[in-house]
């Protein structure tokens, strides 16, 4: 079994992320550090986390390593914390977005995601149990440190510098009864606006709705949205990393224009910069960000941390997968709260309390994503096939990118891209562009390609 | 200046609860216990609180009462400690609804709220600063105690001899960002019911609402129940005493029949038993209560634990303020935690999923309640001339009450009470009738009655 | 291999108590008590304790059940912990007088040591794997609890009603840098007592001496004990379970003694009753405690607690193995801080500030403890003949127990005793006699008799 | 009344250092910070610093600033938390080696001391009530923080940046049942010494000797120093600033001596610096300093951190009074805790295993102090009298120092020095020569001059 996923660990706590693999990888963890330094260990709010914590501390110190116990903490605090200067690693336990009976681990060094070469390491010792074990007079020791002050007075600081204090305007906050419970609510009120918040009382039972905030599970934010007096509503997932935004009238906005919104905002304080995102975001982003002088790299779902390694890895100024923003001038995390807070204040000073005046500095095109089947048998040869088929259907191809799916994007602005799943008999379609009629010509295209190449590798 | 008000110590914390006052108060406390014991300080979620419990707390082991820190709880959790086997007393720091510059104090011992003679005790002991001192070698000491489990098995054993686990029913629980966050949902979650929750992270600024729930406070509350699909709303004030309940067409529900209902409910259980009520309540208590075989008693506000000390206080099953239920069985303080279950598994089990239905059990009659000018130099006879001009206005008396304030009860249900205000130049007129011609009727006369002895005593 | 020895578990944390284990003995635990209710978790104060105790802590949430961490508590106040309301069972994670390279984990319930069938239960869940786990939504919570106060006040109680505050007797005590660091030196001291601490600050590398509190490990002690100017001298082993006792000269005094006066102040107050001690024991308890009306029972090693659910278990006033005092009437767990309390107060009382005053009144008999070869090969035979050629030998003999080992008990008091150790090639003897000339001859008697068995064994 | 004395505030706590007091310091802290800030909180191990602590912490909230609780920690430590990027003041409530009775306050920024000038604000405040008051929504926020692990990396790092680990030598440790009790015998574990401690259970009532370390406090420690087989005993007082040395034949070992071994050392590593030293210190500091390139300045008692203000601030390499080495190059606080390992290790490796051998590297000349009558009527007059009677009788005069007292410094390395008590009605005598015959001489001239000087005035 594959320990790690596309987003660190994660799968249900009975057949999977069990207290015996969070003792494995806790001996694991240690071991990588070779039984020294620190690691900070924060969760989010699920029912599984003492178990989880319980059993991963006790991994880490039987190899030497020390822990801080930093509970509660949303993942933008865990990330943070593990850029501090007696911290060696941060770790927090969180399923993110995921049902109430998983959970999963997500690691950071330094501020950022670990890296595949470092996943590969600690799945490497989970698997061949070769664990440093510390002896009884040094084995690793546990303290508690309440680390919420020290990321809000550095969130406070980022924010404010790009951004005035409120003056009273209505924010509605559902933090998914999750770890940003006792965060977002509380910047934001900091940063002077008047907030109500809805499912933002921790519990790992999520009941008031599940963690994702997608449209269908939040529809009662929507309607308070649509019905209440808000100037915008934000919604988190059960760590605090991802974030949606609904207008005024209850809209809920694509991901990719909240994504231009941030990109545009920081590449211009900067004048320019290089922006990476995933490879499933829409080209809205390239057409606002190389207005005020930036670029665009596109990169696999789930490595955006890989690039910080790269030679160019100053350059970047802000990164992120949909709903994730990486605010790079404050750190190298998924940081939806200061995403929270960022969004509030552009709605305050530059939509004048309107998130829908807001908006329309970001163009609105029409997109796609859809399933396709996809057998697990033909998957090998199927991009390949796709990409044959699909290429000479186009004009005015621009550039086609391969490294997690195929992309292909045109010099009209629309693109296609087409990826496999890793875990369901499907693939995925995404598509962009500046018209709906333009958008439809090109989903027929595809459809019958994807079909044609399903049926030609059947054989 | 006087200390205590009908329901504690309340005030400005600049100007009366002052870190001076609270170490005051600790040192009265400990004076009276002698040095000796143990008292648990419990705190709401108000932005004073650790300013206050921390003077507070050296204030009693200055004496060498010993201290148990239960940190935030709300004032049913906080009264239930003080009936543990090692706990003298137990305090809580709030200001229950008042605004949140505002902070108090309510003292509790054996699960009753502290009676006038206690009160007088350290009011006497603040004014004269005769405090007991300890030496140094017997100052108290401070240790802290997770009650949250204790008081939840308590809560459960009670609710669910009394109803049923239920099934998924919707419930929006509206915690006034106060100190109940963490105890209502969860408690009601843990009874079956999928909880969502609205302004219920705890926040000292209460940045959703006023902690008062009152209809004009809990407009946005009203309406997100209104158009939600939620069978029953309900709504705390800060520290989780008081409950307000909204039906599903987002309608606020009469205190008198909340009380009736509840009343009504465990006098059916217990086959009769006395109900204790205030003197402000409606006779619609009387009504439902007589028809199950129970009886009703009315004392002044602030002092439903006096009659916990009586004689025949074995008797009473029920008693509540508007807003303020005691489920005598449970314990004696004011729970709006349970009485939050109850009515929620109340709504389950014979509204059908519906608050609205389980009302239909509770008759809904007129009442009246308004604020008339009344002179402080008037007050003293104001009661007294009231009482004669206007008995004899009225046929069918059955019972004239004027422990606090005067109220006239008439054969057909309806009752009239007039009481002086405390604190501003007001009287309060309070009306009660089975039509609301016959209200209408009785408000004129009193209207005109209360003119004329303002009248008759200002010249 | 088998889990539990004669008291408890114990073995090296690499080798044997292992995070697996912990994690193991945690899930077995939970199954025990079906998913259901709390279990208090405390430990000594050894390096290992807190990786032994988060893993222990995870599997037994895994179950359901909740978990009340105690901290650093010693066994007798674990052991009192579960004797509280709310409390399932207890556990404390000590190794007691081993080497700091070992840990491991005794279990209470009611206040008594888990019994055989208890222990068989853990142990087969922990072989078979087949261990309760519960699904997300009941998985076991876990709080913290301050219990050192409640302790305190039951030990000081039933101190003091057994003897006065003290007058400043000057007490030495050595708690071998263990759990009973915060609790024996504090008693004493509340109870009157001057106390200079040596080895008295909790550290897990044992760094003063070895946590058995032996002659040879008390070399320091015993000689600070002689050249100051202390009443008495008590020392302890890393739980707080064992005490043993220097007089002013500091000289060790025989456990039997301890025991002996013990035993006789508690049936002499109670006017008679049992007394219950292991089969290592001398005969002069037997005489002491008949002298004032009382009877003594003997049971192997490592079973007082099987006596408390025996039918005639009411009638058991004191109990107690070389070390281990349990007073009865305190709770039914080994209590070496009790008992320190306890021969401080009967040295101030009755010896008038000297150890060796005091001691006077228990009459001081030799006695011989010694190993003699057994291969294992001959152990099953070992026993039954050496009862074949030693009975012979003796005349006078009142009694012979033979549950743990053969003991055979004459007359005039003198008693031999042969036991086989369960983990080594040996036999043990033991001898006891009120002249030193008995003594030698029963001595001379036992070891050819021994000899010869060994021989005709291995033929 | 005076609140400040020349080592921070201390008093008994009914009549000086109350609670009130308490609240007011907190206060004036948090006004001298204008409500910013956060502000460290520690306390030695007294009965009554729960007491202190919850007032103080209450008026510093009060005012706006933010605190952070450390909760137990000796002065070094937390003053070393005072140089932390988020800490603007860390306080400990502590009357060091003052009786139980007594408690105090002692504040720190930026590692040092207040200095005179930061210490009369404060005073001001509490004496012209004149305190800032934040209003409801920004009083200060308290959070906890275990900072111990910090200061220990800190102190290795420092501590083996000088000197190796040692190999089991075996160390006597006494912490005056004081707040070192969890830090020097593990600090000097972790560096490999073999540690017994006495006296070393964290114990406000000082059971087992009063906290000030002189010799004849220290007679038991001193015993068990020459009877066991220790190379080296340390000893502290209450709150870990101060060490007192004892060799393996029992002997106290002369402070000076201590400082000129530190002072050596210090300037030797730097190849010359300043030495900073009290006013009462003897001339052997400047002889062995001077021998390895460095110089002395003498200063007012309780003036060290003056000097850190001074434009040549950044010379001093090691500054000392009596009992309390700064080592400059660790931290600008006293630090009785480093100063426990680097004497263990100088008497590791350079006394191979002797503290005896080592201490031969610092001449032993002979000194005396005693205190001769000065009513207080004469004092204003009395030193300048001293000086003009007492010159005159001295050849070789290198140096009079008049700032604290009249020192009279010779070329022969005898000096003289008068100082008048500040609370009693005595003056000081000190007197330190190179033969026992010269002293003898110089305090017969000086008795005699005193006595003269006390005739003149007193007629």
């Amino acid at each position: 079994m594959k320990i790690f996923g596309t987003s660190g660990i994660r799968g249900g706590i009975v057949e999977k992320v069990t207290p015996n693999l969070a003792l494995d990888l806790g001996r694991a963890l240690g071991t990588f550090l070779e039984g020294k330094g620190t690691v900070g260990v924060g969760t989010d709010a699920r029912t599984s986390n003492e178990m989880l914590k319980n059993a991963f501390i006790s991994g880490i110190v039987s190899t030497g390593t020390d822990v801080v116990d930093i509970n509660r903490a949303p993942m933008p605090t865990t990330a943070s914390h593990s850029t501090m200067e007696i911290v060696s690693a941060s770790v927090i336990i969180t399923a993110s977005h995921n049902p109430p009976s998983d959970n999963g681990f997500k690691f950071f060094r330094g501020g950022r995601e670990f890296i595949r070469t470092e996943e590969v390491f600690l799945e490497g010792r989970v698997k061949d149990r070769n664990f440093r074990v510390a002896g009884w007079s040094s084995i690793g020791k546990v303290s508690t440190w309440d680390i919420r002050p020290s990321y809000f007075r550095r969130a406070l600081d980022f924010v404010l510098e790009r951004g005035e204090k409120a003056d009273e305007m209505r924010v509605l906050v559902d933090t998914a009864n999750g770890a940003a419970c006792d965060y977002t609510p509380h910047l934001l009120r900091e940063l002077g606006f008047r907030v109500t918040t809805v499912n933002s009382n921790p519990d790992g039972h999520f009941p008031g709705r599940l963690a994702e905030p997608s449209p269908s599970n939040l529809e009662d934010t929507m309607r308070m949205a649509r019905d209440g007096d808000f100037a915008v509503t934000i919604a988190h997932d059960g760590d605090g990393d991802r974030i949606a935004v609904i207008d005024e009238d209850g809209r809920f906005i694509d991901q990719n224009r909240i994504i231009a919104l941030f990109a545009k905002d920081e590449v211009e304080r900067n004048g320019g910069g290089r922006v990476v995102v995933s490879i499933d975001t829409s080209s809205v982003i390239d057409e606002v960000v190389s207005a005020v002088g930036g670029s665009v790299v596109r990169v696999p779902l789930g490595s955006l941390q890989e690039t910080f390694e790269l030679p160019w890895r100053d350059d970047i100024i802000f990164a992120s997968e949909p709903w994730k923003p990486i605010f790079v001038r404050f750190g190298r995390w998924m940081d939806g709260i200061v995403g929270a807070a960022r969004i509030s204040q552009m709605v305050a000073e530059r939509g004048n309390g309107s998130c829908i005046t807001l908006m329309k500095s970001i163009p609105e095109y029409p997109i796609l994503r859809e399933n396709v089947p996809c057998p697990d048998a033909i998957k090998p040869k199927f991009l390949a096939k796709v990409k044959e088929l699909l290429v000479p259907e186009f004009s005015g191809i621009e550039q086609i990118l391969e490294e997690d799916g195929i992309r292909i994007e045109r010099n009209d602005g629309s693109y296609v891209l087409v990826r496999v799943s890793g875990t369901e008999p499907k693939a995925r379609l995404y598509i962009g562009a500046k018209t709906q009629n333009t958008l439809d010509m090109i989903a027929d295209t595809a459809r019958i390609i994807m079909k044609q190449a399903r049926d030609d590798l059947s054989q």
